[in-house]
């Protein structure tokens, strides 16, 4: 069985969690007070079907239902336990249930691996006790899992706090919720059905000491109901199952929206003692999230006006918008923003300004965004004729219509709004002022009924729309072969190249660059040199002028050792410069294990750049790419992907950088060969596929000649894992 | 009289217009669908206690008030008048009040500058026919102005279309509010009364014929009435004014927070056909801003949460937040936030985790954020004394409140949170998650009467508290004398020099450095050299190495002609450069006035930056300072100010460019002398203040050495106005 056949076994493993026919509640109360009696309520009183067995050694009946002292002792099948008992419990509790046939667990008691010590210790035992007999669980310390479809509200928020989702009757049940904060995701969950999305189901993941946030994703890639998933994230442990699920998503045309947090180190902080998940660089995540098509949202609001985005089957294909305002100054923000987000403010075409001025000959001039009040008081059908014209220009992508909280437009404009809506295959997107008021949820709830989305906020709702224009790019564009393989007897003589290293050990630049041209990456030609005799008969080999380099395996930054000497033309010059690299490095670093210095070929003149092999916790070997110098070292410049790496990622590295505008070319020189840089990206991306015992690889630089002359490495250096 | 004292004069003539006695209302109507009878309205209706005027030929009473057919019939004095007539008729009716001895006037009329041709002469006609007889006025094309203090709302939006601000109660009435756009000022206003925020005044400013933004500023700042001025600006014509103002306001601490579009010219295009007001660059604006402590939000939303923190007198002079939050993932996301918004999340010192591990001894440990949640459930007081505990704490500048909704939050924490409040001296704010409903509403409004901001939304939340602590630093830091003054004998020199120049003539590079050197800035040493032979000699006279550099007027940039040639170290290089250089200029830039080359003394390596004076339509004379090389060229990583520029502004721009850590030194530097390149900025400065016919002037490199070794010019390039 392969890695995703396995993967979607266990998401099908998930589905008596889901949709049991039968419930043993263990520690079942009367008490709303108590997880055990909330959770009882709600399977009595939501509509649950399927059979429901209380578990509570002290009672012989809870709310009419005969109650029982095991669940060993239910006469029948039990296909899904809810435990909520106190910690020292669980695990004897587990062992019954597995005596029992239970297929899974929801489990609510807190005290494991959240709290530390002791706690990750059972939480251990837990795990190994349920693995060994294929057991499923939902957490411990989660909030349970909600079904919107069979009713099946598993968790311990009563319905009655008004803290607890409930879809609102036309909501369309699509989206799947799920959350590695209970607590919080409540109150995102409960906000969601305000504002009218509704849900297929919600899950709190928990400590995620079995079943992890990767597995309740691929369940509901593969599941009929939900067409679109939504995520709160802490931190996950294993990447490449996430890929994995991510690319189901990306086949399935599920989008999949995860507000991630932990972005800074103070936050990780939190994150790490609230679910003991391991919270990796947020670079990373923020890249592997890009590459995979999976959107981030930077806040609730926004997730929230991306799901309303796709509830509404928005398609979003370009990024150029007109903007019709409630008011001169509403039009400006606007433009504002949408350029601020990415998006372009439409350039109307000279046919639709001719076609707008004989409708509206009073008006001097009609520019994009369009201040819709005025046509609005003169004529009521007016807005929409307009509307309709602008609809049919082919510079617009998009209808973005801003206005006020809702007493500020007429009931006649939002009926023309839901007509113009079906006389054009172009998106329609209301966006509203801050300020939400009763009345607002209402005016969005209602629309969005009739497929329009409203969006609260304007700074959200730009945001959102350019990640669904973004999104829907990535999902439309084709899927790419991601291999540059080398020849057997390359890889094999690599192979046999690494074996010789130790772990934490590091290559010398000759073997390292051995290796890149294995992988077909051109290096700069060189010779080793003990003495300055040699390194000038090296030179003379070479041709002048040459580069002389400490060669050095303690020595890592060459330059700021002053261990480095361009551009020598003659035997003098190479001489002399020998001299004073040993002499620089030794003062450097005294006692360096110095073997000599390269004499290396001075390359013609080009841009240099860094293209690099990194190692991650969480997703494992990224590849990374940066211009040389200050933009690296003092901006952090650089951007980065999760290896194996696609060629569309490559030239999206490329174009992700800030300084990216200089590969195109500066002070008059022609543009780089960013093709010669896609190239040794996706090498090294192969390599590190092949020899995943790399550790870290740096190219420093690669020097990048103009377009079509390639690019060389001057410098390598290798380390193992 | 100066220049300060002739705006605040012009500030006290406003008076008539917020607080006129009696009030003629032209083209007063029974109907409430036009401004005429609208404004009516308001005056009889909202408590407004001055006479008023019905001025209307076609009637003889209006709402039984005795109607007067023109102004110059009504027998007693009128103070100001309201006009809301056809535009044909406003010159006329301006001469009939001028005529009268009106003061001042609000004038509805749209038609003028905002439509273009024809409207701009006549709004100019009517500026000059107010300007002769000194009257004010405000408009035309405004929405008019709404007096808190007297209940004169001279507003053309009827109160009861529940889109009309009204103070709530218990609003403290403090803050005024001026917009360039009358329709979304209003939602904007009306949003904040929502929130229990409470307006002294509300001015649209129209299209300013005669008053403009400034001039309501300087109002706003000497009434008494007014402790906060808010505004929404799109442009302003004359910066120099609002320079002035802010610095008023600085004086009086009264804090400024104006919302600016604009940013981007697809809307700015908008902006200009909205007003008729000149869009400036947004990066002077924003630099502007900054260097007068106008407070700049991003959104309304922001500027609602400055405001609301402003008038709660929320006072916060450090940035290290103590979050408590209502879940985990809550607290998790409220630390990514703050650090986002550069606010630092307080680490807690060893006698507050001591103190509260008495009180909390079954939490393993207590970090910040603080998930209170848990506390809350053992004991309503214990949350409370935890709160205290932290607020005691040394390293907590402010403590932060986090939940969702108030259904989320009992009513008891509530009124800890105020208990909390009255007990600590540290400012107290409660941040509430979006998804506004009544209920939010009403709670922000209920903690807000006690003196504890609450704002919606997160996002702006962390930006408006890091906006208040800037300005607080701000406000509080001393005002600096701005001048390094040169002797008399000096600036006649350069005087005599400049004199010489035509507009828009260019200074040749060796002039250009005399004037630098007459201000105290070193430069390069060098001669001219028409010939190699000469070159050799200038090169001798310097001492080897030097540079050959093009000395033409014709070419600007010299490295892109590769027409600069670095360390020449002997004759043989000197001659042979000569010629390269001359024959690159000459393919370069065929027919270029070449004048020869310059030899120049070879610097110290050290780094590249540059500084430099620009002009802007608005502000006038601006300095800017960047790093040499891609990062200005390619980054735009550049900072600005407006001269005059005083010391701490100077070292604001080295800190504000994004590059900032270069000049802290790097790859095993050290530090650069930044205290020199504040030096030449401030003396910049001084230099175009002296003599602003200078247009444009660039030190293009700008040597840096490290700490104590200074800066020298290398280049230097000026335009003449």
């Amino acid at each position: 069985m392969n890695e995703l056949d396995e993967l979607r076994s266990r998401a099908r493993g998930l589905i008596p969690l889901f949709y049991p026919s039968s419930i043993a509640v263990i520690g079942a109360s009367e008490e709303l007070s108590k997880p055990g009696g909330i959770v009882l309520a709600h399977f009595l009183e939501d509509g649950f079907q399927g059979k429901v067995f209380p578990v509570n050694h002290r009672q012989k009946e809870i709310k009419g239902l005969q109650c029982y002292p095991a669940v060993l002792d239910i006469p029948e099948q039990v296909d899904m336990a809810v435990i909520a008992v106190a910690v020292p419990l669980v695990k004897g509790i587990l062992q019954e249930c597995i005596a029992k046939g239970v297929k899974g667990a929801i489990i609510f008691s807190s005290g494991f691996a959240e709290v530390g010590g002791e706690g990750i210790k059972l939480q251990e035992e837990l795990k190994k006790l349920v693995n060994e007999h294929k057991m499923r669980i939902c957490g411990p310390n989660c909030m349970g899992i909600m079904n919107y479809n069979n009713n099946m509200m598993a968790a311990f928020t009563y319905s009655g706090s008004g803290n607890f989702p409930v879809n609102s009757p036309q909501a369309s049940k699509t989206i799947c919720f799920l959350t590695q904060s209970g607590g919080f995701g409540l109150s995102v969950a409960v906000t969601a059905v305000s504002q009218g999305l509704g849900f297929s189901y919600y899950v709190s993941t928990g400590n995620e000491a079995e079943s992890d946030f990767s597995d309740f994703l691929a369940f509901s890639v593969d599941d009929p109901q939900t067409s679109i998933i939504a995520g709160y994230m802490e931190g996950i442990r294993n990447g490449k199952k996430l890929a994995l699920v991510a690319d189901m998503a990306r086949e399935a045309k599920k989008p999949v929206v995860i507000f991630k947090t932990g972005r800074y180190e103070a936050s990780s902080r939190a994150a790490l003692s609230h679910t003991g998940a391991l919270t990796g660089s947020d670079m990373v995540y923020s890249s592997f999230f890009r590459q995979k098509g999976i959107i981030r949202p930077e806040s609730i609001e926004e997730l929230l006006a991306i799901l309303t985005l796709l509830e509404t089957k928005t398609i979003l294909q370009g990024e150029k918008a007109a903007i019709f305002a409630s008011s001169g100054g509403h039009g400006v923000i606007m433009a504002d923003k949408c350029v601020e987000a990415g998006l372009e403010v439409a350039t109307l075409s000279e046919e639709t300004l001719r076609k707008m001025s004989k409708l509206l000959p009073s008006f001097a001039s009609v520019v994009n965004p369009i201040d819709f009040t005025g046509m609005d008081l003169i004529s009521q059908s007016l807005f929409k004729a307009c509307a309709e014209i602008v609809a049919d220009d082919p510079e617009v992508d998009m209808l973005i219509f801003s206005y006020w909280v809702p007493k500020n437009i007429e009931e006649h404009t939002w009926e023309q709004l839901i007509q113009l809506k079906n006389s054009t295959s172009k998106p329609v997107i209301a966006i509203i002022m801050a300020g939400m008021t009763g009345a607002a949820l209402e005016h969005m709830v209602h629309l969005k009924r009739q497929g329009i989305p409203v969006i609260a906020g304007l700074d959200f709702a730009v945001k959102a729309i350019k990640k669904i224009v973004d999104y829907t790019f990535k999902v439309n564009s084709a899927r790419q072969e991601i291999i540059r393989p080398v020849s057997f007897l390359e890889k094999e003589r690599v192979e046999k190249m690494l074996a010789g290293y130790s772990p934490g050990a590091r290559l010398s630049e000759s073997q390292a660059k051995e290796i890149l041209l294995a992988y077909g990456i051109p290096v700069a030609r060189e010779r080793r040199a003990a003495t300055a005799r040699e390194a000038v008969s090296a030179a003379e080999q070479l041709g002048y002028p040459v580069v002389l380099k400490i060669d050095s395996q303690d020595i890592l930054h060459k330059t700021e050792a002053r261990g480095i000497k361009l551009n020598l033309a003659s035997a003098g010059q190479v001489e002399e410069a020998f001299k004073e690299i040993l002499a620089n490095a030794r003062k450097y670093k005294p006692g360096a294990n110095i073997t000599g210095v390269l004499a290396q070929e001075m390359l013609k003149e080009g841009t240099e750049v860094i293209v690099g092999i990194g190692n991650d916790p969480v997703f494992g070997s990224t590849v990374m790419f940066g211009l040389g110098g200050i933009l690296v070292e003092q901006l952090g410049d650089v951007s980065l992907r999760v290896a194996p790496v696609c060629e569309n990622d490559a030239w999206e590295m490329l174009q992700e950088i800030k300084g990216h505008s200089i590969l195109d070319g500066m002070r008059g020189k022609p543009p780089v060969d960013k093709r010669a840089i896609v190239e040794v990206i996706l090498k090294l991306s192969q390599l590190v596929v092949d020899f995943p015992q790399i550790a870290e690889l740096d190219i420093n630089p690669l020097i990048v000649f103009e377009e079509g002359r390639g690019a060389c490495a001057a410098d390598a250096l290798i380390v193992m894992k």
